[in-house]
């Protein structure tokens, strides 16, 4: 089903179950812009599939209609490395479903990986991390939009990742910059 | 004038000159939410002043009112993560402004840093930067909006970075993201 370099590792995007800004718990929009950008950074870094996730139906249909603009519609001739990009895009209901589409397809459960703004007891680094997936099996990189994931897929993920530390106390990086910043790290060629 | 862990490094984005699809030069529109990530990003990173480029005045104005709602508008309150972000941007006319106005406070002109997405005679590696931005004198990066900086921009730079390079002949990575990722890779505390 994916093909390219890394096409065993895979990006969700999970718009619920996450936290507001003060700490509830809901299901945030999509923002188009996130589904091109992580579209790119994913294909510039040859990732298997992207995921974004929503149980609402409106906003699923939102995503579909951006996707489908630009791989068939006028988009896919006006802008084609964006077409490119958006190929291996698609939405899912929950994060459930996503370890179930990957389990299917590939026949082996992913491995998820999150990330988290703040250091946790079982946080690892970014060439830990980056051993572990030269292993080659199937992992799943879940990214949480809003004010990040729901505590209960933090705690179940099977790796955690460090906290992207820039130079100061400052922390708060769009979600397009987290990926672009964390799909470099473990997956960039350094020169 | 500037604070922080980097105060000696700015970043221009820069809307003229550059080439559009056809390889025209023209002025790219701002996009707001450029300005937003690229101030996040400079913030997390410590870099010292982060300026737009872009001779037209409705545009300069369009960025003056992005930072002032976040910095003293509703959006100081409703969002302060993205005032204290904001708190370091400006607008200046042209490149050749920016270059002018680092060296009159700062006393020093300076060096000039621009990324390119093809790989040029005298591109250096990321570890090489590094080594010299710990001489800690003045430096300037570049970015460049829609299809890329003019071609002067980059012959009369002091430094060419080598392009960013994912796993894959795929590279149309958003502006945005090529920002996060290079101060990533120059200033990032890997861990």
């Amino acid at each position: 089903m994916a093909e390219g370099a890394h096409s065993n590792i895979h990006l969700a995007l999970v718009h619920f179950p996450v936290y507001n800004k003060v700490g509830e718990i809901v299901v945030s929009s999509v923002t188009t812009l996130d589904v091109h950008d992580a579209s790119r950074v994913c294909r510039t870094y040859g990732i298997g599939e992207l995921y974004i996730v929503t149980p609402l139906e409106t906003q699923q249909k939102l995503v579909h209609r951006i996707i489908s603009h630009w791989k068939s519609g006028h988009g896919a001739t006006y802008n084609p490395t964006r077409k490119e990009a958006l190929l291996k895009s698609q939405v899912k209901n929950s994060l459930e479903d996503v370890v179930a589409d990957i389990t299917e397809w590939s026949g082996q459960k992913p491995h998820t990986i999150v990330t988290h703004a703040r250091e946790l007891d079982r946080s690892i680094n970014y060439d830990a991390m980056r051993k572990e997936l030269e292993k080659g099996e199937q992992y799943l990189l879940v990214f949480g939009t809003g004010w990040g994931l729901e505590k209960n897929i933090i705690h179940k993920a099977d790796f955690l990742l460090n906290p992207i530390k820039g130079s100061e106390e400052y922390n708060h990086l769009p979600v397009r910059a987290a990926i672009a910043i964390i799909l470099d790290r473990l997956l960039g060629i350094q020169r």
